[in-house]
């Protein structure tokens, strides 16, 4: 991985730039469409989310960094990395400069002193966040 | 964004804490459980499929890489990123590593010389897989 | 499956029973909440993904269709289902009379006579759908 | 809904049938090819998803089964219904038939008697699972 200071290499232009290579090896640019890439994300989300399927939520972060989860939960992660930032190279898109643009985004969307401790809102379910608020601990 | 030699900043380090400020800022650590984001990941993921969905698989490049889908392909791809960031800082997994040492792996469970131009394999259509490495060009 | 005249059995109440009576048998119940069970549909829908991905678009229907292709499809769909029908069944939905009355509510929404023939809307892609209707096919 | 003793008619077709006739009638026939079907349905596991995503586990299906979430619940299991059901139809695969005949082949794979109690294996996390097996009640 990038060592920051040292390098100065951004880690997602690393990946990016690995991925290239490995699929230039291998000829794979061919296959590789956007809804190609897309179901091929969608395919490891579902890994990522059969590893943490049936565990009770509240251990679920415990069992997951111990192993023998630990070493499969990083490398779902990773492959639902790989795809979505190769899924971006295809598109054009600078992730990680869009990624923070989003947060910020996002920051003004939701202001903290409007939202403080309240479930983030989604539209459907005004009425459960008023339930949730008054002292969730998921 | 990281600005690569000049900063020396890795962009997931800083999209990780960007994501932790605006959880802490807000007091949404609370909500944000592993099967939590985990299905806000799903979700993202989902919106990111919306917007292609019904392109036809071989003009989806060109229309996804112009307005008026362009900016919402770069949102979408954030959002998926930032949960994505999320999940393995709560699981202490270091993303970009891991990534990388993944693509590593997969080099060496398909070498080059021996999948060149063949569709990646799924154990599941190997007949089919005979069918499309005869000039499939997606 | 229900040989409908014959026995008036409606087959998304079959697959109920026979999924309830499965869990109940080996006592899974306790660890079907619904957010888990979430998480194991969305692990098929990712298996399910995993068929088609570097498929040909133009080619997906036929090679699905043939094995060995076949047999796997038939059973990410079937998985795909049980855990849909399982998840209305805790929610207390009525799967069958929800999903015929949606397709009313969309009726009303897409008129045949306002879409017909263009690509099915979604928002953010207004302008690329008018270049779609131009002639499309998939 | 198929009222089952009185029409004796499957629902899982009665369903596909509608969702023919809607496709018909807008002509959109010619956008479903599989690949295309797969990512609407990704869409719509993902609107699923954010109705449920933040809530507590212990209380997300009382949250679910009462308004305002109810009725959006029933709305996204539907939708993803009905794409499952179009995609199912467009492979020529009897969708009622298949899942019936999973839960078959899983009550074989996952005998009552060896399994009864402990959590539903994954081979990645057998050890966690003997934490689990101890009493677990999401």
């Amino acid at each position: 991985m990038a060592t920051g200071i040292l390098t100065g290499v951004s880690d997602l232009t690393e990946i990016r730039d690995a991925a290239r290579a490995f699929r230039a090896e291998r000829d794979w640019e061919k296959f590789q469409d956007p809804k190609s890439v897309m179901l091929a994300l969608v395919g490891e989300v579902g890994e990522l989310a059969e590893l943490m399927q049936w565990l009770p939520a509240g251990r679920a972060r415990e069992l997951l960094t111990e192993e023998p989860l630990r070493t499969a939960v990083a490398d779902e992660l990773s492959d639902v990395l790989i795809y979505l930032v190769t899924l971006a190279d295809k598109l054009d898109v600078d992730l990680g400069a869009a990624a923070l643009r989003k947060i910020e985004k996002s920051g003004e969307k939701h202001p903290a002193a409007v939202v403080r401790g309240r479930a983030p809102a989604s539209a459907t379910w005004m009425t459960g966040q008023q339930h949730l608020s008054e002292g969730t601990d998921v």
